[in-house]
Parts: C-alpha cells; sequence; structure tokens
C-alpha cells in the first residue's frame, strides 16, 4: 500500500443551503416534517421559498461540511460531488477550495441547477430540511474518481446519495475501489426517513463493504428495525469494525469490536442551528481515525466540531477547529 | 395631499453581499482599504473571490438594507433597484419582499450579472467591501417608479448610486417627484470616498433637494471640506432640514433647523461584523420621522436598529425591530 494523499475522501450530494428562520406553525402550514429532510421537486422548491423569511445562503452538502471540518482540522481532505455551472455551483466550489478541499469534479453544463436544501430552523434550534436535489443527482460511477478514492486513508460516502439508484452504484463502486487499495470506507445513515426508503440496501452495504459506520439513534433503531437502542448495538456490532452513533445532548456512543466507548457532548453557551451537528462529528471523529488517534479522542474531535457548528448558523466550521484540538489537549 | 401609500421609498444599488472572515495582513496583499468600499470589475471580482475564505451570502445594499430595517420595524417600506434576472437576482428579490418591502423594478435580462460586494471582515470587526456594480447600474430614469415616490412619505437615496452618471439623473428626478407630490427628500452619503469622487454634485443635490441628510463623521466633514466636527455641522445646519449624523460608539448628532440632539449608541456584548451599521441607523430614524415621533426618539430606533446588526454576521435585521422598539418604551 503507497503512503495516503488524502486523509478522507468524501463522496456526495453537493448543495447550497439556504437558512431561514420560521416558527412552528410555518411547519404545519407547510407540511414539513420538523427535524427531516423531505425530498422536494423544483416547483415545490420554488413555492416553498416564495413562503420562507429573508434567509442566508451557505454551502452545505452532508459529506461536503464533513470535508470542511476534516480540513478545518487541518486534514488533508477531498470531495466527490456534483454540481451545475451555475451562481450557486460557483459559490459550492469557492467555498470548499477556499475551505483547503481538494475538489475538482466536473459541473453539470445546460442540465438541472445546483441543488438546494431550504432549511428553516425553529427557535428550539432544530433545522427542518426540504432538499430539491437538482444537478446533484446526475452523479454517477463516471465522476468517481478512483485515484482519490485509492489514495485516501479513509472514503466517506454519504446515505443520502442513496435516494437515486445511479449515486446507489456509485456508492458500491467507490466501496470497492477502497478495499481493492487496502483502504477503509465509511459510511453515515443520514436521515432515518433515508433509512426507511432503502433499508435492505443500506444493509447490504453495511454487511459487505463498510468499516465505520456513523448513525444516530434513530437511524441505528431503524437500519436495525431493533426494539431498542441497546439491542441495535448489539446488531452494528456484529456487522461493522467501527460505529460511531450520537445521541444529541447525551454525547455519543462508540464501538470497536470489542471495546466501547462514551463521549460526552461539549457544552455550549447558545444552541442557534443544529444543522450540520452530525456532520461535524464525523468530520472529529474521522480525523482522530486517520490520524491513529484512540476512539475516545477520535469521538472527543467529533465533539467538539458538533459544539462549534451548533453554536452559529450554518453547517461549516467558522473557527480553527485545529486550534480548538489543541486547547482541549489533542495536538493534530 | 392624499394620504401616504408608503412611509419610505429608497432608491439604491442592488447587491448582494459575500461575507468572509479574513485578517489584516489579507487587507494588505490585496490592496483593500480598510474600512472602505472600493469599485471593482469583473475580472477582480472573480480574482478577489477566489481568495478569498469560505462565506455565506446574503441581500445587501445600503437603502435596501435600510428598506428591510423599517418594515422589520413595522412600517411600510417600497424599493427600486436593479438586479439581472439570475440566481443572485432572484435571491435579492425573495429576501426583500419576504421581508416585507414593496419591490417591482424589472430585472436586467441578457446583461451583466447582479451586482455582488465581496465584504472582508477582519477580526475586530470591520468590514471592507470590494463591489462589482454588474446589473445596479443599469438602472436609469425610466426605473423610477414615480407613483412609489409620489406616495411615500420620504424618498430615500443612496449616495453610493452617484458613481454613475445615469443614476445621477435618476436620482434628481425622484426628488423632483417626491417634491412634486409635496413629500420628503432624505439622502446617505454612502462613503467618505464617495463624498471625494461627486462632492461638487453631492452639495447642490443637498442644497436644492434634500430635506434629512444621513452622514457620518468622516463623511460630513469630506462633503464641506471642514477643518473639524463643529464646522461641518455648521454648514449642514445652513442647508437641511434634518441631518443624522452617525459617530459609531460615540451615538448621533441630530440637527433639525435650531434644535440639536444626541443620542447615546446602544451597548452590544460582542461587535462581530459592522456591515449595515450606518444603513440600519437610518431605518430607525426614518421609520420615527415617517411616523412623526421626535428627532430623539427616532434617533434612538436608529442606535437600536444598529446594536442588533452589528452583533451577528450580515446587514439585514434578525430580530423584530418593532419588539425591541417595544421593550425600550417606544411603541410603533
Amino acid at each position: 500500500m503507497t503512503d495516503a494523499k488524502f486523509d478522507i475522501t468524501g463522496v456526495g450530494n453537493a448543495i447550497v443551503d439556504v437558512i431561514a428562520p420560521c416558527d412552528d406553525a410555518f411547519l404545519t402550514e407547510q407540511n414539513i416534517e420538523k427535524g427531516g429532510m423531505t425530498l422536494i421537486d423544483e416547483v415545490r422548491a420554488k413555492q416553498l421559498y416564495d413562503e420562507m423569511a429573508p434567509g442566508q445562503e451557505v454551502s452545505g452538502g452532508s459529506a461536503a461540511n464533513t470535508l470542511a471540518g476534516i480540513a478545518a482540522f487541518g486534514a488533508r481532505g477531498a470531495y466527490i460531488g456534483k454540481v451545475a455551472d451555475d451562481a450557486l455551483g460557483e459559490i459550492f466550489r469557492h467555498d470548499l477550495n477556499a475551505a483547503g478541499v481538494d475538489y475538482t469534479t466536473t459541473p453539470l453544463v445546460g442540465g438541472a441547477a445546483t441543488a438546494r436544501c431550504l432549511i428553516n430552523v425553529t427557535p428550539d434550534a432544530q433545522r427542518s430540511m426540504s432538499t430539491f436535489l437538482g444537478a446533484s443527482v446526475f452523479f454517477s460511477e463516471s465522476d468517481i474518481n478512483a485515484e482519490k478514492i485509492a489514495t485516501a486513508k479513509i472514503t466517506y460516502l454519504e446515505g443520502y446519495l442513496f435516494d437515486r439508484d445511479e449515486a446507489k452504484q456509485a456508492f458500491v463502486r467507490a466501496a470497492e475501489v477502497a478495499k481493492a487499495a487496502g483502504r477503509l470506507t465509511a459510511l453515515t445513515l443520514s436521515d432515518s426517513f433515508c433509512v426507511d426508503r432503502h433499508r435492505a440496501a443500506f444493509r447490504q452495504l453495511v454487511r459487505n463493504h463498510v468499516d465505520i459506520l456513523f448513525a444516530n439513534e434513530a437511524e441505528l433503531i431503524s437500519l436495525y428495525e431493533a426494539d431498542n437502542f441497546d439491542g441495535a448495538l448489539e446488531s452494528v456490532r456484529a456487522e461493522t469494525r467501527i460505529a460511531a452513533v450520537t445521541r444529541s445532548e447525551k454525547g455519543a456512543v462508540l464501538i470497536d469490536r470489542g471495546h466501547v466507548a462514551s463521549v460526552p457532548a461539549v457544552p455550549v453557551e447558545k444552541v442557534i442551528d443544529t444543522t450540520g451537528a452530525g456532520d461535524l462529528f464525523a468530520a472529529g471523529m474521522l480525523t482522530g481515525l486517520a490520524k491513529g488517534l484512540s476512539l475516545e479522542s477520535s469521538g472527543q474531535l467529533g465533539a467538539i466540531a458538533a459544539a462549534e457548528v451548533i453554536s452559529h448558523y450554518g453547517a461549516r466550521p467558522m473557527a480553527d477547529l485545529k486550534a480548538l484540538a489543541a486547547q482541549a489537549g489533542i495536538e493534530l
């Protein structure tokens, strides 16, 4: 195995977020599942946007947020995902490159617009997402850059991509390339509704291809159709090497075969917007694992990154995470 | 004079802001005037954007920010300004409409892109702006909607528009329509470098057309080429009915012919980004004047709105300013 060029290469839906505050009545009126991610078409995207409050546009996309976090920890990351050659696509590309992430996927020309996620944030800081996938689903096997996967210690895949068959194939292909190169494959389940939609395919992928699984409690219980959290943990332990299960303010449970650890959440003065909490937990955890840190220290990096991102609007870090890690006694 | 349909109609450059953090060394490297507004062309805009940190996109434009503030106070506002029919133009339109501002200017088709302002914010919360004017300068006399001006108690003009001759004409036309309808005209000088570029034209406009002038200390001193602040105050007093001069953390000095008042700044826990401070001061002041409040109460509304906007990134209010006014004992 040659030396790795990247610590982590991520594959995901390339999306620009449109974030605006709302109240609970608005979610009811608009029939939006609180805390979830709903797929919408272009017509509905336009209609919902018209009803939303003034917002701010920031680059998003689950795996892309994770890669921005990895770069903020000073680790070497690459990203694969599809935008269109439009203004939002330019913003997405700029923000990822400016964060220090290698990103060279060819944009889609003359087709759908760059994907956008309309995020309504209630006063309790919960985010409810309505996603128009646009150009991001015109992402296929041919966009999988084998070299970037083969030369990364860990390839990180985003469950949301499963919402389209062509992307599902690209997923399996990425995992196969990683395995052939002797590298690790990580997956995040992304969303419990997404797990409901694709349970069988996820189970198969986890069993056959995934070395590191990220999930929250609801997603893990849904994946294994378990009666409770302990039952779900039992199942995941039998199927993957490493699992990181986030539990919001209760912190995270980490499993590495026989070894189980728990990491407390890092306290936050005021939670503003929980968008990106899971993505940034994964950023810390993956950075730690790629750098050969212990399960506990890796989880602590995850908790530090998640705490930073929920203390402001937007799903990408605004602080130097490497410096925050050093303050907590972890030198990267 | 018929009843007014709007409290304030604003005319300005329709711009989307791209806000990113930077250090002082970056400003030096990029040859950016700290705290100022520099006009740049499309090539430079692309080049500077490439060098900037990951950012967030939010609607901006000086007078448009003011109108968003006026709406957040619950007053009735309209806006006139030119975007292109592109993604950023759509964002600009949405944000203004969603804020409750009447905005119907026809977008530019097949020409320059929507204007953008690249704002680099240093750790001391100072913003340094580089503006590509794009579609916003293809704004002309024919875009001046006479009905929206004639039916507004106050027409508010943005000095930045003076950076193009056609817009200058539109300005004078707007002031004439307002006067003919027995309404008031307000002007903000916008920027001391802008005043340097157009001193004679500004002096003439102030003398002949302006009832309410907004400026900061530097702008007012530059306008009258005065030796000091007192000299500049003396001059402005002779030429306009009402003047509001902002002095950052020292608050503001307000003049209404013989009457002089000063208003302290509202303390802020942590200043994050001073973008929009002057725009939002004008929002409060104009709301107060349109509602027939005293000079002091109007200034107090200005101080409340300015304090809100400098406590977060972005130049538009994120709080309900009407509620903040009520907390300070001013019912609107």
